[in-house]
């Protein structure tokens, strides 16, 4: 007997048809003795309705009282989720996130969980119920409804799996799992049995979608169990994210290869070697909010240098803008920008032990004739910039390269 | 400078422009000083549409589940009118039932109150706040939501102003107060200035729609000051439901004429004149449930009795098969029913100290051929029951006898 926090988004609930669906897998779990606390997403476009219908209230609507509304989309499913267990014969109950208490600070719209009061669920569990919470939502020390943002419900499932020692946090969605890459672009993608936590943290941050960020974090936190399924099959195990390093042999080098095309690239060249630069080019930068990823100064020959760093796409402009303003002061030669790149990621925890991962990456891609513009590396990762015509392309070759189309 | 608390049903908040205007009229009032408690129900088809997504989920809904999912309707409305009130640069804030603290017994979806925590909206209206709170809702002693039933939002309104000492409680409704009688039966109807809590009782039980029973019991037991007013309307005092009798001589002696169709006859004819003889013919209805309203008996000289009464029309043929069922045992000659009845009241404290009241309502009906078939009597309310067809007739003529058609 396990117990398990099951975790399902706003499509999984998108309708009476599908609340059904996910009543009948609660029940199997439940059937096979195991302890079950669901966590529930909005019906999917229902939060949006709400922030619409808010707006034509107030164009920029207040924090607090949007919580109040948004909050509500969450408790509409609840509700409906514990009836469908009900018909099914199941004991359930709902909580709200207030309810149950998931204890946040006051930042609406945007709150982090400081504590979750696990009193009530437990008991409800001892006394055999399934016990369904609203995702995103929760409470602060004052007793405002508050709600998470973004990813809000993943991170209430790991948080909920988190304080009640769960054995395991089942994320469900719309893949079955965690791919080597992905599938739209590599045919011969493989799903992976199993992930650590800190490979999947880097495929998420390098461009991955199944899980968000954040409640990958959390999870690394408080060391919970994530696994990553479909909500639309009926059978397969997902993909597990574990904090073991299984000790085998056979694991391969890389796990997984992230990419996108969401950034640009800024370089600024010609710029007098001096101490300071960097802060000279880069404080306008952050001042402005602008996120900058990957960072490249090469020193030249000529006592000048080229510094180049990618921000978002939609921010190149507003860069190039604030860098022209201080070009004389910088005492650059040239500012140019480029939208036409793209990121491709290798991950994989095996790197540490082998020596050589580098060298196939570049040595594939080079015989590819794909020129590599920047390159970052981290303990697990390496990433290349390169031109985005070469995106699938590079993605194939070096799944290929890297034996991840092979069981 | 007042303490209100205004309420406002489905229809006053059916769309964001009608928002918007409720909050134009409530900061109205708080400019003019005063402290307002704003009391809202869902938009108007909410709670139907949520009841609806319910039982395609489970036909007979867990109650408990249904109060949580139907309690958010009004949820969304707080927050929006709340949002509209800061558009006009007025401070507000939002609570639901359970934030209030509104404490209500368990009987999910027809709870009643038990007790309301004032300190956390006095705290608010003294730091110049409008407070905008859910109707409909409250939470049990463990926690739980739970709604209060038909008519809820008025309850709410009238229980909070109970419980904050408010000056007044204002009812906004589709119409702009309560009138002498309906005045799409009698167009010289007019509105009353005010209105005895007791004939608002009676009228309201009567057949008058205005406000629901319940909440008149409710303002009643509490001595709140209720005022009925038009949401669609800028200008007008409305109708106020008051506890003292103004000692006027001008006072009309009765204040309004209340009807309704609703009801059908039962009569049970020639039954032998012996004790026990009311019990063996009603006992049987109210074993089935079945609300009686009327009921008259008559002795005739020949040792029998006529036995009448009256039933909502919907439970006529039920009442008349469960009497037939036991003609034989009841010893009666016939059983008859009949639909096509209409009750007219005519209400007024005046009545009390005036005699000649129940002279004048007969006379003047005798005197358009209309045959009165049952009366009933209460110490304000005279009521008679006669064929449907001369319905609107009467209370034409009995509007103008008791000289309601002059201010």
């Amino acid at each position: 007997m396990a117990l398990i926090v099951q975790k399902y988004g706003g499509t999984s609930v998108a309708n009476p048809e599908r609340i059904k669906n996910l009543a009948s897998r609660v029940a199997r779990y439940k059937a096979l003795g195991h302890q079950v606390v669901v966590v529930v997403s909005a019906m999917s476009g229902e939060t949006n309705r709400l922030i619409a219908l808010a707006k034509e209230i107030m164009p920029d609507p207040d924090p607090r009282e949007l919580d109040v509304m948004v909050s509500t989309g969450e408790q509409v499913t609840i509700g409906l989720t514990a009836m469908a267990l009900m018909d099914l014969g199941v004991k359930a109950r709902s909580y709200t996130g207030a309810q149950v208490r998931i204890v946040t600070d006051s930042a609406f719209t945007k709150a982090r969980i400081l504590k979750i009061d696990d009193e009530r669920i437990r008991a409800d569990l001892d006394a055999g119920n399934v016990v369904v919470v609203a995702g995103f939502q929760g409470v602060d020390e004052h007793g405002n409804i508050t709600t998470l943002g973004r990813g809000g419900s993943d991170t209430t499932g790991v948080a909920l799996a988190a304080a009640l020692k769960a054995d395991e946090c089942q994320i469900y969605t719309d893949v079955d799992g965690v791919y080597t890459t992905d599938p739209r672009v590599v045919p011969e993608a493989r799903r992976l049995k199993s992930i650590t936590f800190e490979e999947m943290l880097e495929l998420a941050s390098q461009g991955s979608k199944v899980l968000q960020i954040r409640s990958v974090e959390f999870a690394g936190k408080y060391q919970v169990k994530l696994r990553v399924l479909s909500s639309f099959e009926e059978e397969g195990d997902g993909t597990l994210i574990t904090f073991e390093e299984e000790d085998n042999m056979e694991q391969p080098i890389i796990s997984g290869i992230a990419f996108n095309r969401d950034e640009a690239k800024v370089t600024v060249l010609g710029v007098p070697d001096r101490p300071g630069i960097a802060y000279q080019i880069l404080g306008p930068i952050a001042d402005a909010n602008i996120d900058v990823d990957i960072i490249i100064q090469n020193t030249g020959a000529d006592g000048t240098t080229d510094f180049t760093f990618t921000v978002h796409k939609n921010e190149l402009n507003k860069a190039l803008g604030l860098l022209r303003d201080k070009q004389k002061d910088i005492g650059a030669r040239e500012i140019a920008g480029d939208e036409k790149i793209a990121k491709v990621s290798i991950v994989g925890v095996g790197m540490r032990s082998h020596v050589g991962v580098a060298s196939l990456m570049f040595k594939t891609l080079a015989e590819e004739g794909i020129n590599i513009q920047m390159i970052s590396t981290s303990e697990i990762k390496i990433a290349v910039v390169i031109d985005e015509k070469y995106m699938e392309l590079a993605v194939r070759v070096l799944h290929k390269a890297f034996g991840l189309d092979k069981a």
